[in-house]
């Protein structure tokens, strides 16, 4: 409390900022200056652009705070910052005790020889990331980028503030996370404790790490609480002695489930250092019994393999959405809002969100609601679309920002993958650097993806599964039988028809998608009635998409999709509500096309299908299909429906008709099914009827011989 | 005259077909059958799509003739057929006498021995193409092609017949040009007769080839009129003595200009074989006297050189456009409609027509509507857009081909070039066998282009350029600095920017272009009023166009371009407007790029502009700006702003404005220049004023310094 913030150079038109202002902690710079009136809202008109000063000024952070005799007679006395966006030097007292430059990585430091009785000063100096980044590119080389600044593969920073296809430019600074002052004796330094499912039972496999000063007759109490809040488990370690490592036996396991699949029951661990009846720090801790698999069997009758989840056993068809940060200014994304969202991708049927390798490790609250909701939890490490380097102080500060990332986040039941990257494959392909002919000595980043990380992974996180990149695995990133696929032939590329889908799956599509407008509500937000038109400049600047040569293309592609489909809409409202209905048009091709391939078991030839994109981070036209308003696009409803447990859903390829019922549930279910065919003007082509056993998490053919149309 | 026509073996539902009906020599079966009302309008709605068995079908045309005594003690009686097309076997009295494959070379027959006195029937059997050149690519292998079938390479008919971009497949088949008989004792069998135009004078250099019997006291008698009609030169010949040479000296020779660069002067020659005060033959053309060149000279400053034609040794600017064929039934063109279509593109102050490889070789009436418009012709050979075969046969069905087609229209004062083929480079560039790393053993038909060709070429009309192919020259097809290129980076490729032309220029831009639909006049005539939207299947299938995979991309690329403009058109009729509207800004971008760089003396860096495309044959949105009812489009008046003799010009790159004054006038003229930059909402941006001299043909910069907008 008691922060302050300043620009002491700040350009002439903001000299306001040059004065003292008053500041939130956590928070970011931006957020502040918006509280202050000083920066217009960035996501109204055109504001973003007006705000591009903000990112490129320097500023400080400072607080006073009081220390007290006793804090200072604690045998530990550390400075906590659990989050710096991105280029800071920390100052106690004028002393220079961190330089970071890593937003990802939390700093804990031991700050009691800066400290004394009475009023103490923290300052945090952020320096702008555009001339650090780019004297790094002048050292190291300028590397490939899609998307943003190509300076920001350099700087540990959510590479979405440099700007991507769905978003702006908002380069925020700003302790984003906590800053405490945290004295003790003792603390839970570290506890890795799942609950591991297997042939001889379930068990809490207990592992924690103590810092401080222990004394003997120090005891670390553990308790396991059942899912109905009764008492499954306890034991009491003696804290002073090492290992602290414990096994206990979980009587009568519940499963936990991705939804649909069954439930989600969590269980809760207290940890607690006591001594001698005083509590030192304690931990809570809520868990799943789950195992998680990836799985690459042989497809039956064809070629390649498949990339299955497989979660206690059972394989389960992941159809879901990519997650992107739900704001550009992370820290006014509450819990509820977290909440609100993940409940909208579960109430669509969805079981797995992938969180982009664009953004950041998410908040806590994001992986309790999976945890709670049922929903498998794709992880990226964060590098995204770029050539990243592999120089030795990046590969420390990656090494770091991953281990801490993982002990954070490896208790969650949702946790279902970690995966190296998003499309650095590709981009590595396009410049020579792989895939068939590509020069790997040319892929500095291989050895995060391929080395590094996963053995982050295996060594901190061993029950969870490693991927190297999305997408990755077979001959090339367009590979339709090994590995995932970002399926982008339909929008980008050859701009194929928006209900051809089919043609371009792969065993697990993690990426596919076609944009659409807000709502109008939203829209009515961030327009003045005059710019409500498709080709007026806010429109156009709230589209981020745009072509290799940087010129906008988003209200092109729309307009080709809907001319595919649609005459020319007449006024303003109806081009929205076209263009949505073709998205959803798309959406309901796409699932309906990768959940119809589920097969059975030997058979599971595309084992996954998410959107992109769920969500997002400002007003925009994008793919998402919810917007930032939390309105739910045509789109949301068409996944909706084709993910049903129970979905009845049919495809024509040129004069073919197929039809199936693709199922999710546990068990055969009896079904039946009358299907017509009728032409626009109403005329019966073709009427059918069956009686048939839906098969469990199956795919069932409805017989329908010979072409039909 | 007699003629009649039928199909024996018609289908069914045409059986009226089998039985003989009137027919018109010159002329098509789907022109007689469009008269007797056995077809539907093939322009009308999709009823190209219901008269393919037309094309499909085989044909026989008969008529019986009196041969009188007389006529059978000619000493020469022989059957004169003009053009068939295309697979003709031709029978006289039962007698087969002639199997034709190729619809551009004229047969002669020495057929006396065939016929008597009295009623003589005559027969032409025509069998359908696309069997025939399946046959054919049977045996010599499937060849790449871009629009149409690809047996399509095997036949010498018109290949736009077969279906392309903008045009369906009809078809046709029938005896296209005259078919007559003709009894003689001698005739004048060939002429060459330019017009030299040297240092020491302008001469007439007459070689003269007789054929039947001639006699001694033979007399060839010739004469040259002047423009004037007053007689310049005679002379007369003894006939029976060979070489049938002469050179006549032209006093106070007038040159011929193309069109702004002088007048059309034309001579006319008479030429006349006289037994004994009785004319045997006689034969008059049209002479102009000019000297044409096509330099490749260097480009100050600039790599590789230019491509310049040249006139009586001034270099020409050569605005112009490509011309397809005025109809799919080519019987149906009549000698005013070639005029009125040439004076309209006169009129748009063009000075170059590009005849198409993919059309045909054109009628007089079109060289001779050139020679006397001033509009310089540029002649593809017939070739286009495929992987032509180079067999014995092939070759020597070309070699017939190219030298009746030289014979034919060489003494005219418009032809500029004779151009080997459309973009078979490209073609041949995109399989590998051409360009960088392309392997020339695998494109066969090289040997037409860059020996056959320019042989028949240099022999039979020498003082008319030759040019491999369009494009060629340099390094590629895509090359911007030597030879000429077709521009389709907008509209095809990366669909630039329709206002990006100068980012795509080449020496000489023989192509480019983009889609607007036809005059709304021109719409209802082949939609009912349900078809008048944009989306409508009519509307769709007058669009050739499409993707690689065969789907219609003409609307999309529209959509396209048009969101790029305007907002969504509110209804059918601003649709086509703002389609239009949209072409015409192109149009005005791309002459004004092209003609901004036409230089001075020695820094020629554009030297041609060529519309893809003047003319429809049909009615169809396409690239043309005139459309098929004969009405230009917006684009057409855009065109001729550009080209007008003294035109002044603005571009803008990105913040850049530069202005100049573009003329082909032949002397410098004072200009006084005032130029406003007015924003869209009429606020004054910039203002300046020039008073200065346009360079006599050439660009004249205004001196604009730095940017502006």
């Amino acid at each position: 409390t008691g922060w302050t913030l300043r620009a002491p150079h700040a350009p002439d038109p903001h000299s306001r900022a040059r004065d003292w202002l008053e500041a939130t902690v956590p928070g970011t710079v931006h957020g502040d200056l918006l509280r202050h009136a000083l920066i217009p809202d960035p996501f109204d008109g055109l504001n973003d652009t007006q705000v591009q000063w903000v990112g490129q000024t320097a500023w400080t952070y400072r607080t006073t705070f009081t220390v007290t005799p006793e804090q200072l007679q604690s045998p530990h006395l550390d400075l906590c910052l659990d989050g710096l966006d991105t280029l800071c030097t920390v100052r106690l007292n004028g002393a220079a005790v961190l330089r970071s430059d890593n937003m990802f990585v939390p700093h804990r430091l031991d700050v009691r020889a800066h400290l004394h009785a009475g009023e103490n000063t923290l300052t945090l100096h952020f320096e702008p990331v555009l001339p650090h980044g780019r004297a790094l590119e002048a050292r190291h080389g300028t590397r490939a980028v899609w998307n943003g600044d190509p300076s920001r593969v350099y700087l540990r920073k959510a590479q979405y503030h440099y700007g991507w296809d769905w978003g702006p430019v908002i380069l925020t600074a700003g302790p984003w996370k906590d800053v405490t002052l945290h004295a003790y004796h003792a603390r839970l330094d570290d506890l890795h404790a799942p609950l591991t499912v297997g042939p001889d039972g379930t068990w809490l496999d207990l592992n924690a790490t103590l810092a401080g000063t222990t004394r003997p007759g120090d005891l670390l109490r553990v308790t396991l609480h059942g899912p109905d809040g009764h008492e499954v488990a306890r034991t009491t370690l003696d804290a002073h002695s090492e290992p602290l490592q414990a096994r206990l036996h979980v009587p009568d396991p519940q499963l936990w489930w991705p939804r649909g699949y069954g439930p989600q029951p969590l269980y809760t661990l207290h940890v607690t250092l006591d001594r001698g009846g005083v509590t030192l720090d304690t931990l809570t801790r809520r868990l799943g019994a789950r195992t998680v698999e990836l799985r690459q069997d042989p497809v039956a009758d064809e070629p390649g393999t498949s990339f299955t989840f497989v979660v206690n056993g059972v394989p389960i068809f992941a159809g879901g959405a990519n997650w992107i940060p739900e704001d550009l200014l992370l820290d006014r994304v509450t819990p509820e809002q977290y909440r609100h969202r993940l409940q909208q991708a579960a109430d669509a049927n969805m079981v797995m969100i992938r969180v982009w390798g664009g953004g950041i490790y998410e908040h806590d609250a994001f992986y309790d609601t999976c945890d709670e909701l049922g929903l498998l939890v794709w992880q990226d490490f964060l590098f995204a679309c770029g050539m990243y380097p592999a120089h030795p102080d990046f590969l420390a500060s990656v090494q770091a920002e991953a281990q801490a990332a993982v002990r954070r986040l490896r208790h969650h039941a949702s946790l279902a993958l970690w995966c190296g990257n998003n499309e650095d494959y590709q981009i590595a392909e396009s410049v020579g650097a792989s895939g068939p002919g590509g020069d790997p000595a040319r892929f500095d980043a291989l050895t995060i993806y391929e080395r590094l990380l996963p053995d982050v992974v295996r060594t901190l996180n061993p029950d969870v599964p490693y991927w190297p990149g999305s997408p990755s695995g077979g001959a090339a990133s367009h590979d339709q039988t090994v590995g995932d696929r970002h399926t982008w032939e339909i929008w980008h590329g050859v701009m194929a028809p928006h209900r051809d889908y089919g043609h371009y799956e792969g065993r697990f599509v993690s990426e596919f998608g076609l944009q659409a407008p807000p709502s109008l509500h939203v829209i009515e937000r961030f327009t003045r009635p005059e710019d409500r038109h498709a080709g007026s400049r806010v429109m156009e600047h709230h589209n981020r998409a745009a072509d290799p040569q940087g010129r906008p293309d988003g209200a092109r592609r729309l307009a080709a999709y809907l001319s595919d489909t649609f005459d020319p809409p007449r006024d303003f409202a109806e081009y929205v509500y076209a263009t949505r209905a073709v998205q959803a048009d798309a959406m309901t091709s796409a699932y309906r096309a990768f959940r119809g391939r589920w097969g059975h078991a030997g058979a599971r030839a595309v084992s996954g299908a998410l959107v992109w994109q769920l969500n997002d981070c400002w007003p925009v036209t994008s793919w998402s299909v919810i917007d930032s308003g939390g309105l739910p696009k045509p789109a949301y409803h068409a996944i909706q429906r084709e993910l049903a447990p129970l979905a009845v859903q049919a495809r024509r390829d040129d004069e073919r008709l197929s039809a199936w019922i693709a199922s999710s549930m546990g068990e055969d279910q009896p079904a039946q099914v009358h299907l017509d065919v009728l032409t626009l003007s109403g005329e019966r082509l073709l009427t059918h009827a069956w009686s048939v056993t839906a098969a469990a998490n199956a795919v069932t053919p409805l017989d329908l011989a010979g072409p039909h149309l």
